[in-house]
Order: structure tokens, then sequence, then C-alpha cells
């Protein structure tokens, strides 16, 4: 057998979410809620598959669902893309990530991505024959940032597409209006793609707003913009997610689309469809996770831990450099095993070996698991 | 935008179900039932939900489904696959072939595929940068084989997989024992894989039973034997299948399958692993199904379409020569518009044009929904 993807091991998520489970300890690790989705929620994808909704839905998505996806699109962010032939229901959003880069990058093409980055991104652009070209992000006591400057630097005639995720996990920065029009004169007068991957949208803090690429018509033109209801709805096992891309690119996206999942979870699909007819679930979010944010911060602002900001996402990334000068993975094991409360090691968002003395905390938790890891965590 | 697929246009099954509803024609295109689900399966599914079974699973499945998959295949196949590293659930059995052909196939392989074929292999071979060897079954007066010397000479030093697919998608013909024992003897001594698609394995007729690969270890030690519980449960649209095959061939899948779905929702895998504590459902599918079946041939028994036989899955195949002399997709759209009922070209489950004068019809009906269509197929 001779491997695809030599280099790729289990997730870090898996490997962290076990580890947790052996040890006991708080799982502060991979990201999701450890609390219940709304019922209401679930009693209409209960409705859904009584009233029979349980065939395939159309390739592309359940009508209804692609037409809320629009409308909540063009009300947020003002773009309006057509819901028959700008949108694709899809299995989460690492489905959409997949298939966008499998439909779009070809052999040898090089890929911009900008690390710490999601681990899904790099091992797609293998499997297409394409090259990742890493971009680091930059990190003061302001936080992270990305250096546009080393971004256009990066790219080369061969440049195909550029990842960007905004709120950025693992590092809760975010991008801004400057950022996006940064973006945007790197690429003009290229035919570079882009590759946004929207999935903490609502998680925006401080009353600041999130910089949706739909929003940025010369990046919208060029871009596959990448949702997730399951962060949304506090149902990451759902794997409902979605992509909106101009009309053109949204062919080939389905082009491999439909020999990959075909079609996603029809009652999951009319049951959110249903359930966004209220905007009240997502536009209470922010307040939501900025308290949770805030718990958690306040709890850690007395300890050993630095914190770095967090403008969004349900992450929190420390400095850890005053407890312990371990390697981020074995600090990260450590605290699972010794504190009992496991986190990720940021190393495993590089392609390369990148130490640089951070973890990253997940605080999508009820306030009672919050508190009881801070408990030891404060004490560290 | 260059095309990563070409030659790929939207499905045959999406395209002909969209004529049907445009033509108010009875749709047996597309694959799938028009009957309801057991009203159990989906009340364990909103018992999963209300249990809190939301968030995201272990990235190989539900342990309880894996279990009961494993035991599945060791009651009906005497085969004991390790659920923990021989089984992972997937976003039905398109995803589980997408992946497994991604996971395996490098740019330059080849992969025999026995024509006419199910149109998902081509497009994943075409993506991993493989070859499409396509081999044509033999159609005579007792319908439709595998003619092994045929794929026998069609093996190369670069040949890296053989798709089979029994019962098979669009013919309905079944392997039997000696057809495995050829395959075997082909592949013996060599490195090549097998993927086996197995989605209609609980739709055999005539008291002859399902040759799964699992059953047969000198292949069963190198196949992907995939399946799903959309055909066997009425449940099209969940999008729960898996894949079966040993340990080292699975290190290689999930890594490919953990960046592309990541997982598969949840509830619809804890409320199937309940529903499979009872086997009558899938033990009674041969007898559902052989009556449709029947009902279906008697009713065209007199009629000027030949029927070819019909050993196994829901799909019977016809020729038509004696009513039109067009080509399939022709004559298939003809059928939708003029006769009121929605068919599938066979034509177009082959690489290259090929005419063989045979659509596909699905059975997969209510009883009334087979004589509507029957009253004017019978006419024709
Ligand atoms: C898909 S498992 C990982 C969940 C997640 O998005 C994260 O922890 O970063
Ligand atoms: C995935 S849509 C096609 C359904 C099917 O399996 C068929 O009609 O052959």
């Amino acid at each position: 057998l001779r491997s695809r993807l030599p280099h790729v091991g289990t997730t870090i998520f898996t490997e962290m979410s076990q580890l947790a489970a052996e040890q006991g300890a708080v799982n502060l690790g991979q990201g999701f809620p450890d609390f219940a989705c709304d019922p209401k929620l679930i009693g209409l994808v209960d409705e859904a598959m009584r009233a029979g909704h349980n065939q395939y839905p159309v390739m592309t998505g359940v009508p209804a669902l692609r037409a809320a996806i629009a409308a909540k699109i063009a009300a947020l962010y003002g773009r309006s893309y057509d819901a028959n032939s700008e949108i694709t229901v899809t299995s989460g959003a690492s489905q959409a990530i997949q298939t966008a880069i499998l439909s779009s990058v070809h052999p040898g093409d090089e890929v911009i991505v900008i690390e710490p980055a999601y681990d899904c991104y790099a091992p797609a652009i293998a499997l297409s024959g394409g090259v990742v070209a890493p971009v680091a992000m930059r990190v003061g006591s302001e936080g992270y940032s990305v250096p546009w400057d080393a971004v256009a630097a990066a790219v080369t005639p061969r440049t195909r597409m550029i990842v960007v995720n905004s709120p950025h996990n693992p590092t809760g920065s975010i991008l801004r209006a400057a950022d996006l029009d940064a973006l945007a004169a790197i690429v003009e007068g290229t035919d570079i793609l882009i590759l946004s991957d929207e999935v903490y949208e609502h998680m925006v803090f401080d009353g600041q707003r999130h910089e949706s690429l739909s929003r940025h018509p010369r990046l919208a033109e060029r871009a596959f913009v990448i949702s997730s209801f399951g962060k949304t709805y506090h149902v990451t096992g759902w794997k409902v997610g979605y992509v909106a891309a101009p009309a053109a690119m949204m062919v080939e996206f389905r082009k491999v689309h439909q020999y990959n999942v075909f079609t996603v979870n029809t009652p999951m699909q009319h049951g959110i469809a249903a359930y966004m007819a209220d905007p009240a679930p997502y536009l209470g979010l922010p307040a939501f996770y900025q308290a949770k944010r805030d718990l958690f911060r306040a709890g850690l602002a007395g300890s050993r831990f630095e914190l770095l900001p967090a403008d969004g996402t349900y992450f929190q990334c420390v400095r850890y450099g005053a407890i312990s000068d371990l390697p981020e993975a074995q600090f990260a094991k450590w605290l699972t095993r010794e504190a009992k409360v496991a986190a990720i090691p940021v190393s495993a968002f590089y392609g390369q070996p990148t130490e640089s003395g951070v973890v990253r905390f997940c605080f999508a938790k009820k306030d009672e698991t919050l508190h009881k890891a801070l408990e030891t965590l404060s004490q560290l």
C-alpha cells in the first residue's frame, strides 16, 4: 500500500478528544458545545421526517434551505446570491472545503495557506496534486494578523487559490475591512480564486462586525464562501453546511459534489430551513459567546497563562511560557493528564514544525464546565 | 476557469428527475422509493436527538453502529471485521466510493471498471489522477455477465484497482460464487485492490444469495466493501453508508475521510444502530422487492418491451427495439414526455458512447405507482 497522504496521521482533534476521555479530563480541546441545541430545531427535523422528507433531495440542496441561506447572506452582508445557481448545501464545511479545492486546484497549482491554519486544507490540496505555499501570520502583543506583504510575495504564476479564514481558527483573530482591501489588491488582475472559510461568522465580539468576503464585490466574484450550521446552531454532529460562489465556479464545484456526497441529509435540511425563518438564534450568538469568552478570560486573568486577544470564534489562545517550557504538543498532553483539562497545541496548525508556546482552549461549554476547568488552570 | 472534470455534466439522475417533474411523469428514473420508511426508525432518530446526540461523533462512526454493522456482516457473510479498525461510517455509499478511490489511486494508476457502470466511479478516478480501463459486460439472452477473460486481459502493471458492483446497477445482474473465484484468480499474486459496491446487497431474488466479497477471504483481504442504509431502509436522503476493509487499507481510507466529511450525522447513526437490533427489515427485503419486480414484469409481459433478467437491485432493464429506434437518451426523454414515464438510458453508464437499445426502470415504488406506469407502458 502506497499512501496518498504519507505525512498525515489522525487529526489532533481526534487524538486529544481520545486522551481527554481516557483521562477523564474536561475537554476544552476539540471545538464543540457540551450543551443542548434548541429543542425547537429538533422538533422541526422530526416533523420533516414524519412529513416524508426522507429521500434524495435535489443534488444542490433543498430549495427552501438554499433560499433561506441566500436571504440571510443578502440581509447580513448585502450580496444577492442566486439560490439556484450560486448556493449549494454540503455535508458540513469540511466537505465544502475539500470539494471546492478538488474542483479547482490542478496538479502543480499552488495554494497560499495562511498559518496557523485549520488542518483540512493541506490534505485536500495534496489530493488535488497541488502544492501548499504557506505564509505565517504575524503574532505580537495585539495578537495574530495576516502579513499581506508576505502573501503578495508568495504569489507566483502558478498560484491558483488563496485560503482565508475569518473568524480564525485557532487564533480567534478576525479579518477587518482593510484586510479585505489588501487581499483584493493582491488578486486584482489575476485569475486567483479565494476560498473563504467563515464557519464562525456569527461569533464576532465587542461590537465588531464579521467581514464576510461576500460583502466585498471584488473578492466575492472569485470566492467560495463557506459556512456551516453546526457551529451556529450547536449541532456540530449534523453535518450541514453550504458554499456560496459565482455561478461559473459553482458549476465546477457541483461536478465534484455530485459524486462526492451527491446530496445532504434531507430532513435536517428541511428542519434547518424552517428554523432559519427566525434570525434571533444567530443574531444572539455574539452576545452568547462573548459572555462565555469573558467568563473564561476573567478566570485566567490572575493566572500564569498569558491571554491573547480573542475577537471571534469560540476559541481562546494562551501563552504558557510562564508555566512550562515543554513543546506545545507535550504541554497539551501534560495539561490533559495533570491538570485534567484538554487543549489543542497550535503547532498542529502548521505544515512545518513551528513552536510558539501557545495552546488553544474551546469555550463553547456550559458555564459550569468552564468553572471546573478554571479551578485548575488558574492555579498552574 | 479550467475544469478538473471537463467531460462531466449534470448527472443523468438529476436530469431525468427534473424532466419527470416538469412533465408530470411517473418517475421510474432515479432510484429511490416513493413510499415511507418505517416510523419506528424515525422515532429512534428523534430519540437520539432528544437524548443530546447532536455533536461530532468519533470520526470513524458511532461505536454502536460500527458494532452493529460488523455483527450483521459476520452473521450474513461469515467474516469478522474489527469494528474499531475495519469499519467506517460514511455519508452514503457515494462518499465511501470517492474516498476509497482518492485514498488509494495515484496519478497514472489504472482502474478497471466494468461497464455499464454507475456514474460516480470514473469522476473519482479522474480526480485521483488515475485512468479508467473500461471492460464491457457481455449481454445475451440470459442478460448481462462479466467477461472475466476480458478483465484479465485488461490488467497491466499499472492496474491499481478493479471496481465491481453486485447486485449490479443498472443491469440487475448479480455476481455468483464462480464470478468471485474468477476475480480472485485474476488478482492473485498482484497488489491490485478491489472496490466492491454492494449497496443493493439485500435485494437478491428467487432464493439466490448475495455473494458479498466479504464472504471470500482472498478477495476480502484486498477489498473495500461498501454498502448503504439508504436503499435498505427506504431513506435514500439520510446519507448514511459504510465501508468495511482490512485495517491497513482503512488507515489510508480514514486519512482522506477525516478531511472529506470528517464525520457523519450523529442522530441518524444512533437511530440506525438501534434499528439494526432487529434483522427483520433487511431480511424481509428480498421478498418485498421480488413482489414489486414480479408485478412490474407481469405488467410488461404482453408488451413490446423485452424484459431482461432481473436477479437483484430495484431496477428492471428492458429492450425497446420493437417500439422505437431512437438512441437511448432520446428514447428515455420521449418516454418521459409522451408516455409520461421517466426511465434512465443505460448508455449513460458508459464512458464512451454505447448504444444497446436498453433503458432502466426503477420499481421501488408503491404498487399503485407501478400500475399507473404500466397502464401506458404496456400499450406502447
Ligand atoms: C472537525 S473536528 C474539529 C473541530 C474544530 O473545528 C476544531 O476543534 O477546530
Ligand atoms: C445518487 S442519485 C441516483 C440514484 C441511483 O442510485 C440510481 O438511480 O442509480
